[in-house]
């Protein structure tokens, strides 16, 4: 599954400077601009001329899921259409102990039994616009690494603030080519969204964890949602056509989708690191989590409720985990980007435009050190990865609205950006369940690592149990605090400061006794990645002068269009074809005879003779993407839609470091499969038509 | 699940010295010698006088299972009763592509068709014979650690082989209060070991990990061997008769069994480095293993079926280790057994019999700081936590036996002794199945685990790789190891060294490669816990003074005998009653909707209305058991069987550092239910008769 999830973004990857461009993309390789499309490479490999009508119209029909992952437009009433695992996170939150929609699925059959999700924030991007050379401008080159940070944030958050009384849309400069461009993205916003329908988990996830990142599959991974304005469904300009015709082998198709992140040009000295040190410690943290999440969702239905999204993301991160290290640990991989590194540093030697590009990556490698020695101080206190509570979440933000949004906008902590700020709220006042004893064990649990790690004679750890155990503490402090109340987190915001001083509130107090070291190592972290941004902007103008100009920045989370063919590959000397049918599904549940997670649903039982077992099921294509194209829309030239990407195959997981086609493939949901199911399995011939167009 | 398991022992406890004797037993404190029974205590509290004549017949009922479990003789032919969990290492290993026994469960009608266990060793222990003037005078005062180690290496070596060659039986020295005594124990071995009879895993471990180390309880964990001595059914003198009468509330019962291990009298220095290193780096050992070991399981039936028993293993020691864990994390707990400590080190100060004590702590926490700087190499490389594969523990055994056996008795390893030379053959040729998919999954993954640990680019991690990633190197070893072949590893142990050599094995040489620095980081750890053992002497010599002398040694997986009450407790404010029924059984699978894993077998589906279902069940007492002591008999003042142990209470698991009997209790499946289930469930009613002697 390949969701780019909140959790993959608790700690914030220690390599914020990613890579500055990637080499010269062959194949189909890249995750372009919508700005600056792979015009050339479309013509000259598939005689394919993209207009800029076409464009626009798969930007404005493609939908960003700010819970971690990609959607689009499918009807003109609103429609959304993503992956169930997407879905997830709503549906998780709609669900209490009688009703558990994850699990069971959902359908509307009316307008208004579209029910409204917590929090769910849909972005729309309407314009990109260049201002590269206003950020470069406001950083002058005499500024030390800490100067040249905080005036970098200044004169970001004014762009935005700037943009966004303009227009009212959400504003965000994003950070391209690692710091090579810088272009103001304004996004659409959609924060009434309603859920329609979602099948039954078993089938959105048939196959499960085992199954997860494999192919064939047999998913119907599929979720549908509604965009609201002012109470009535949103009315919509651009969405994408169903394609009747569905798709054929080596067919040309699009994938138009938010990639979470890649990090294809680290230095050799930034892979290393993520090999001997990142990956390990995200292992090492994410094995804990899953096996004690285990445990507690085996105790009762009730429990395995509450912990199932958190638990099938915890998953998802290691299969895509393991995945990434066992490339790092390849020595045919490592040693093919050591050679490409070698290759440019001997190219740049003695080129006086480049004159200061061979001492970059000496740059990179001693600001790399230096995180790194911040590493655990970081990830534990500022990432939060040794209180792991929804609730400490919470009362962090509360405490440092408090102290951030009397400062001046340009001064803030990004995430407290004028810009930013109905969406911080939006998130704060949810609504959403939490449950005291799944976050006791979470808190227990994080304080145990953070025990393990600091040291339990530490003062830091001494300050935090305030003499209890881990067990405990957090039962305390769960138990203890107010914050639980959303209309007291609205009081205190909107008081600030003192108020939330007065409030005494020990999740609060605990979140203020580590800020004075959380936001220190921050600091310490966002100069040196202020240092590496730099290095890698020289590197990349090395690139750039040596390698050309047609490519396409590390992926952001931020809109890209990505192209392939629909195209089965060779595993074990054996073909895998290009896609499955809903026959196939029924035999792999035999084959494994009908044990979890191979069970089937009843639904899927009962109406077996219903549906055409020749309809194709789930299909792949050599599309680039990686986490965070989850619920994207596979698009074919007429820009109708195709299939819906849901997962890569095993061997994707490189992709993270490099692109392949020879095995890694993108694996979607065929477009055929998704009305066939709901007007023979689930009874919704209407919402099938509002799809397709067609009774 | 109370087993003392192999696993549990992979990493040979950095801890040698545990401890020297413990504070003068309260309550029904204490895991008593056989030759040092608590006679007053159990006249004292309960009016009963233990006479020799009882002690001889329980001890020579009583079994050990070398796979790491007690049990007890129930039948003049040679029946032996553990748990089930017990006799899971050879259900698992009996099983095949088509026979899941562990799972299914096994029932032999006749003696025909009772099937001989792989590799499972059962002893009995004969006689006790005190040598600590023998060793002690072989240890002169002047020599260094090093020369101290191995001079009483050498002449427990000596006494072993004497005793062997004299006896015959198995023979092993065992160092008690940590060094305070030494006992030879002389054992009757049994390796003819046939299966009887075992349930379905779903009623014998009922609840699963959800319900392991919990109560009430309702699991037939139970499983009959008998033991054979030359080709025919043993004719055995002790064994116990089974109690008709079944226990009252409040009843005094004893336990015989053979406790693992205890840390109980750990020096403060001791206790913070188990809390800070010891248990933290376990519980991340085992949260990955246990992780990858799901997923493997979860692809298919086959896979679950090979990993069924090495999961279960590591769930039990995850959960005991938490427990373990958070009894260190408890700051009560560690608080008190602080006082002891320094009252302790008080009295001793001035007192002119004990001028070398004082030192003694220090000496302790000195040797625990070296043994600290080198518990990486010796875990990784001399317990093997880098190799977890048993091919490389077979080639490892190989390897060194090959060195090993030319020396002379004294010098050798301690596990190449003489007098273990059968015991050592009899596993090294065990014709268990290994699974190649497997092997390669355990390697693959601590290899990782040790590249993470000592760095990718560390000389010795580059050696070990050889250019390849973990996952190639792994499948390459282990397809390419011939090691597999039981008649290869006959004709390499017999040849020895220059054959073992010329088999250029790619396994041996992995652990040839190795070897050097496995054993020399194994001498540094037994010097230091030399140092520590002198020094525990001395301690526990001022506590003898101090404290009187009617106590007991920290467990050592050697025969004990414990004794309390048939008892409930009071847990959140309710009471725990101290036995549960079959209709108890019956509501819990039915309150959790029969979900996994409190699904009942068929059989118990069908036969319900056959059983009387208030038979009793499961029963809690206070005796103080510890891992190991599962399947060691419960019995009456009459030293007839009422329950068979199998588990602790959640309460108990700190009982490796502490006892208590406020909520911490033993968990026995009650006599009463064996037969009645035998009867009714599994129409076994001649083992039943055998049993009980009643038809």
């Amino acid at each position: 599954m390949k969701t780019y999830r909140s959790l993959a973004g608790t700690i914030i990857a220690l390599t914020f400077a990613d890579a500055l461009w990637p080499m010269h993309a062959k194949a189909d390789e890249g995750m372009w601009l919508f700005n600056d499309p792979p015009r050339q490479q479309l013509k000259q490999k598939y005689g394919f001329e993209i207009t800029d009508q076409w464009l626009e119209h798969v930007q404005k029909s493609s939908v960003r899921f700010n819970s971690g992952g990609s959607g689009s437009f499918v009807s003109p009433d609103g429609l959304v259409m993503s992956n169930h695992h997407v879905g997830a996170d709503c549906l998780q939150k709609l669900g209490d102990q009688d009703h558990n929609y994850y699990r069971d699925g959902f359908y509307a059959r009316t307008r208004d039994a579209e029910t409204r999700c917590h929090d769910l924030e849909l972005n729309v991007l309407m314009s990109i616009e260049d201002v590269t050379d206003r950020v470069n401008a406001a950083v002058k080159p005499d500024l030390s690494a800490e100067q040249a940070f905080l005036a970098r944030r200044a004169v970001m958050a004014a762009i935005e603030k700037e943009s966004f009384d303009k227009t009212g849309l959400r504003s965000d400069v994003v950070t391209l080519y690692q710091g090579g461009k810088y272009h103001l993205y304004r996004y659409k916003k959609y924060t009434d969204v309603r859920v329609v329908f979602a099948p039954e988990q078993q089938i959105a996830f048939f196959g499960g964890d085992p199954d997860n990142f494999e192919y064939p599959r047999f998913d119907l991974d599929v979720c549908f949602f509604r965009a609201y304005e002012n109470g009535r469904p949103a009315k919509i300009e651009h969405y994408l056509n169903w394609s009747s015709a569905g798709v054929a082998d080596h067919e040309l198709v699009f994938v138009s989708g938010h990639p979470g992140r890649t990090s294809r040009l680290l230095t050799m000295a930034e892979l290393e690191y993520t090999r001997d040190r990142q990956l390990p410690f995200r292992m090492r943290q994410l094995n804990r989590l899953e096996m004690l999440s285990t445990a507690y969702s085996a105790r009762d239905d009730e429990n395995a409720r509450r912990a199932k999204e958190d638990l099938f993301s915890v998953q998802n991160s290691r299969k895509a985990f393991i995945g990434g290290l066992a490339g790092l640990l390849d020595p045919a991989l490592m040693g093919k980007k050591k050679s490409q590194e070698e290759a440019l540093r001997r190219a740049v030697v003695g080129d006086p435009k480049l004159k200061e590009t061979p001492a970059a990556w000496e740059k990179i490698a001693q600001a790399q050190k230096v995180i790194g020695d911040n590493a655990l101080d970081y990830n534990l206190l500022a990432a939060g990865a040794g209180f792991n509570s929804h609730l400490f979440g919470i009362a962090r933000t509360l405490l440092r609205a408090g102290d951030e949004f009397p400062k001046p906008n340009g001064e803030r902590l990004r995430e407290f950006v004028e810009s930013s700020r109905e969406s911080l709220e939006f998130q704060l006042f949810s609504e959403e369940p939490i449950y005291d004893d799944f976050e006791i064990m979470k808190l227990a649990n994080s304080l145990t690592f953070l025990i393990e790690l600091k040291g339990y004679d530490s003062s830091l750890v001494q300050n935090i149990l305030a003499g209890k155990s881990p067990d405990q503490r957090a039962t305390e402090l769960v138990q203890g605090t107010k914050v639980k109340d959303v209309e007291l987190r609205r009081k205190l915001y909107k008081e600030g400061k003192s108020a939330v001083e007065a409030a005494k509130d020990p999740m609060i107090e605990l979140a203020r006794l580590i800020d004075p070291d959380a936001r220190s190592v921050r600091k310490v972290v966002e100069t040196q990645s202020e240092i590496k941004q730099q290095a890698h902007a020289q590197i990349g103008k090395a690139r750039f002068v040596i390698q050309g100009t047609s490519t396409y920045p590390d992926a952001t989370f931020t809109l890209r269009l990505a192209y392939g063919q629909v195209r089965g590959y060779e595993e074990n000397a054996k073909p895998v074809p290009f896609q499955t049918t809903f026959a196939g599904l029924y035999e792999r549940s035999a084959e494994q005879r009908f044990r979890p997670p191979f069970d089937l649903p009843e639904s899927w039982v009962r109406h077996k003779s219903d549906l055409n077992l020749s309809t194709p099921f789930n299909l792949v294509n050599t599309a680039d993407i990686i986490g965070g194209n989850s619920g994207s829309p596979v698009i074919n030239k007429e820009a109708a839609m195709v299939g819906l990407i849901f997962d890569g195959n095993i061997q994707s997981l490189v992709l993270d470091y490099v692109y392949t086609d020879e095995v890694a493939r993108a694996v979607a949901v065929h477009s055929s499969s998704i009305p066939e199911a709901l007007r023979k399995v689930y009874d919704a011939a209407e919402l099938a038509r509002e799809l397709t167009g067609m009774h």
